[in-house]
């Protein structure tokens, strides 16, 4: 029999922030996270985020009111802060009364106090120390701190999940989220362990029932094989793809010496959706994180959430004290 | 209280393969791991090994026999191969009876027959679930699984220790031993719940007193922060390196597309002699990985063994199980 003295500590940081039952956050991605895989991860226990990121003001108004519709439970808006319309996208979330908001890509100082002042919990994704510090500083309520592995947009340090949490977790003293490889119960078990209050989770719901990407992507995300992603485009915003016709063309450019200003061109407009939403695999931008890898069936959102804790919960059983 | 029903299942697969008491390996490194240090993690309860990759045969042998006057525990030797004097080394280490050979960076089908046949257990270092199975195959006895995050040279596929443990666990029927990224007990543990039977831990033990890296090199150890080690050379053989003056050699170099042969002929010959063993903080290579961002203090082997057993400890039972 397994006694555990110290289950109380369960109602943790990260779920007493949220209100929610389990420490495990699905991911806010563009063109894959609208709000029935949203709302559907909330009414799991997990929490769910609208990705903003590829929605014009007046969609992301629609998905708000949707999710409200679709679930009683917290939900969340994630908005990288180098897209355009952000006053429009903040005053409907304001409007809305939704309460909690992800921030990513841009300076956490720009919108924090405005959200916070409007009864707003205000998170932060960062990939190093010095922007957790800066963050922290800023004034949010809680951080994502995202390894090297994960999919779509990412940081320069080129820092991993195992390296960057236990280093962040030793200098932040808000909540700290994990994110990059985790997919799975053991994988949340793991991120805790090295420091985190809870885990974010992309790529596994890229592949479940209710999110937008494309039957074609979620497809190659299940075939992926470890080494079929790879970090690029680091002279514009480093983002994590699937190897395809489209990354050949961007590594061709590379060994002929291309300028960003060229890879920029030939990256062009709207790549992530013409890959992600409407499945067109060659020449599409195919976001997503290392542990695709790991991803074998295309299920429902409630059931990867079942199925992680369930794994969590089993990976913790198998281990034991060493005998000093 | 807690109980632990599963206690037994700590002599678990590589403790029983190698005969040792805590499923804790140091890394065999080149200029850092003598027998001084060897001896010393076998003595704590761990796997010391000897790096013969920086040793000429000669010099090996004096090592062995010095490791095997200083400790009757077991030990390893590294054997890196893609270095000259394989037939001498291989000779050297059969003849002296050493028991374990780790061997990395070659083709595992190339000597693993031959140890085998000597009575000595083989190890393959690999970073791919790929290489993974050809060692398998090769009939090595046990794999250690590399990350993106590890010091010196590493693989080209940049796959992270969070995303290629799970992955390689789920193929491979042999042992697996996860490297890269780990300094601490919760990153033990957290590799061990990922999939991997034991850890092996290189960093870390740079940063010891019985490590034979200069200590101009240890003190940058315990000086670095996140972000400053990156993965280079990737048309030579990658390393992951402390950035300084040589490294920003090297990112002029690139900066003016210079070719393969170029970059070879700036790298030299015994770069890493030059900066890990004669502390030349400028002109040498400064091989380490990413955790050393975590690494703030050089201790005594044995004392960094015992605080991993601990932090391991500690670390399970703050755990317990989320409630469905």
């Amino acid at each position: 029999m397994y006694i555990y003295p110290n289950f109380l500590k369960l109602r943790n940081k990260i779920t007493s922030l949220f209100n929610i039952k389990y420490p495990l956050i699905q991911a806010g991605m563009v063109w894959v996270s609208g709000y029935k895989l949203a709302a559907a991860v909330s009414n799991a226990g997990g929490l769910g985020i609208i990705g903003a990121g590829s929605m014009y003001p007046d969609i992301l108004l629609e998905h708000i009111q949707k999710c409200k519709k679709a679930t009683n439970k917290p939900f969340a808006i994630n908005v990288p802060l180098f897209y355009p319309d952000l006053d429009d996208i903040m005053q409907i979330i304001v409007n809305q009364k939704v309460k909690i908001v992800f921030t990513s890509a841009g300076n956490p100082r720009l919108w924090t106090k405005f959200l916070q002042e409007n009864g707003i919990t205000v998170v932060h994704v960062v990939s190093s120390v010095k922007f957790a510090l800066k963050s922290q500083d800023a004034g949010v309520d809680a951080i994502v701190a995202e390894g090297f592995e994960a999919g779509g947009h990412n940081g320069r340090e080129e820092t991993t999940t195992f390296t960057l949490i236990p280093m962040v977790a030793d200098q932040i003293k808000i909540p700290l989220i994990a994110a990059g490889g985790i997919a799975t119960g053991k994988g949340m078990l793991a991120a805790m362990i090295l420091g985190a209050d809870a885990v974010q989770i992309g790529s596994r719901f890229v592949a479940s029932k209710e999110s937008s990407a494309h039957i074609n992507f979620k497809n190659e995300v299940v075939k992926a094989k470890d080494g079929d992603t790879v970090l690029t485009l680091k002279e514009l915003i480093p983002a994590r793809l699937l190897k395809n016709k489209f990354f050949n063309e961007i590594e061709a450019l590379y060994s002929q010496n291309a300028t960003a200003a060229q890879l920029k061109k030939h990256l062009g407009r709207a790549r992530a959706k013409k890959g992600m939403f409407l499945g067109d695999l060659d020449n599409g931008e195919l976001e997503i994180g290392q542990i695709a890898g790991l991803i074998n069936q295309i299920k429902p959102a409630t059931e990867i959430v079942t199925e992680i804790i369930t794994d969590y919960n089993n990976a913790l059983k198998q281990f034991s004290v060493l005998k000093l």
